[in-house]
């Protein structure tokens, strides 16, 4: 009897990471290499990678994953060029459960290896094997490399500003966050021989999934149940995060229950529980809960219409769709 | 009578700065990109995107530098957020007699609009106009930024070590600043169709200049006719910076000597002027200055047989010749 299959995602994680280690150099100067080494090799899911290999997968015959794997290569460590610069800039102590770069090494050290690591995201599309296929990779690559530098900026413009729309709100996190899970589809798929409207439709999946993780984020910080999370519940509320959540409450208050919100958001009170009570019940009354959920159902199903629209291989777009349910109902 | 023609070099630099206010974009978020405008228009001399014009006007006819632009933004670009991120690491609060950006705005934002600086350098690189050379472009490009980041981390690792041997500091600085020279005229070589022998003769020729740009700096510093440079004679010296003079004076002083010069460079004393004086014996003693003039001179003549060997436009040759001398006798 043959051993059972693997999971065809899980294969692809078992690859990229067999590859990412390989891809692991000692090189001098080692107070440059080994703070690179270090943040790519502790952890987080590898979603952006398996999207790529996953649209790779979908065109052609790329079972050797030749031509997905470089660019899978490059966005997971774009990804992690990001998280390094921006622990600096948030000043946090801790990624992953592990201390951070700067805290580990010293700023420079996190400023100067997260530098090198944004060069070797675009020396990874150098190993793409079909070089007529380098410029719409760099131009594709620059376009999400630069909307995720303006969705940071916004985010932190946004932490000072008193108000902030709705519209303004999403624009900052698909810029933030869904347009590298849209980009890393896109460049999959183009780096397999994918025409442009596939990659498009690709793009726009990954797009949508990736504000409907958003928006399915806040709402278990807020909503979800602690034990199945593993994050205390409310957490966004007692940091005063202006979340999706946070922002559509204010908008749908009157103006006397506006004025108690944002009175409640000025401060950081010893005990939070009532706090954390009384927003939550705000947000109740004007029946968010269910908005945002909705607003989130309705980002994923234009996600999957996009998905529908692509001609790829029928068992890669299945094995998509599973790999995004999971994100989608997963507690942490 | 026709008006008189300008010297060619002067004019490719006008028709760069022109194309650099043209690219120069003030689009949201504001925070983000009016740092870049600031770093990008506060001046210098504007060598490198020069190199890149001069040597894809070497090639065929690229009259209107619709070949060599792209490729003269993309290395002005990344030059200057290389600026941008040494002057956070470095502390230092003027950069070009004016605020550097991380005093003017703050860290965080030097530390983000540099990031997509090194992005838009790359996007530069995709505005070249044809799409065959992108991918000998983009690993150029590669090899050469990852090799100005190794250069800046040896170069704070030196600071902290006791022993610097000038093998290591030769190619410290080669790293920091010679490749990126080397590199301006291969891509704009290449940018314009230049084969690859001709090419690495440019590289080369571009890398040797570097050197001795760098051993002519080390010796105006400490020998120059301050009157001419307008700078601090000695200030070298006075800061305790380890160049090419102090280590090769080290390397060649007895023991007892050599520890004096350790001394002298282990302490800042209020009126420097002994300390300049006597190191600058110390150096006068075991004939450096003859010894490091010469290394220099080695370096461009190599240099120029590198030119010599190169199949392109004889007067755009002489230009760069031309422009090459111009920056070793001027004392600023």
């Amino acid at each position: 009897m043959p051993p059972p299959t693997r999971h065809p995602v899980a294969e692809l994680r078992d690859r990229f990471l067999q590859r990412l280690r390989e891809s692991s150099t000692s090189r001098e100067p080692r107070g440059l290499y080994e703070p690179i080494s270090y943040i790519m090799g502790i952890g987080g899911k590898r979603v952006r990678p398996l999207l790529a290999l996953i649209a790779a997968r979908m065109f052609g015959d790329d079972e050797e994953l030749t031509a997905g794997m470089p660019v899978a290569l490059a966005v997971e460590t774009f990804h992690n060029f990001t998280l390094l610069h921006d622990d600096i800039m948030d000043a946090s102590p801790l990624r992953r459960g592990n201390p951070t770069v700067h805290e580990k090494w010293d700023v420079n050290t996190a400023i100067l290896s997260g530098d090198l690591m944004l060069i070797q995201a675009y020396a990874h599309l150098c190993g793409a094997p079909d070089k007529r296929r380098t410029h719409d990779l760099l131009c594709t690559f620059n376009r999400i490399a630069t909307g995720v530098c303006e969705g940071q900026q916004f985010d932190v413009d946004f932490e000072l500003r008193s108000h902030v729309t709705i519209e303004e709100y999403l624009d900052m996190i698909e810029l933030k966050t869904a347009v590298l899970l849209g980009g890393a589809l896109e460049m999959g798929a183009l780096s397999a021989g994918a025409g442009r409207e596939d990659a498009d439709h690709l793009y726009a999946f990954g797009r949508l999934t990736g504000l409907a993780f958003q928006l399915h984020d806040d709402l278990l910080d807020t909503f979800g149940d602690g034990k199945q999370t593993g994050k205390l519940t409310g957490n966004d509320i007692i940091r005063n995060k202006k979340t999706f959540l946070y922002i559509k409450t204010l908008e749908s208050l009157d103006e006397t229950q506006r004025g108690e919100l944002v009175e409640w958001f000025s401060h950081s009170p010893e005990d939070p529980a009532p706090k954390v009570a009384r927003v939550t019940e705000l947000m109740r009354l004007r029946d968010i809960p269910r908005l945002v959920a909705e607003l989130r159902d309705q980002f994923q199903k234009e996600a999957y219409a996009h998905l529908a629209a692509v001609n790829g291989d029928a068992a890669w777009k299945d094995a998509l769709r599973q790999l995004t349910e999971e994100l989608l109902s997963r507690d942490n």
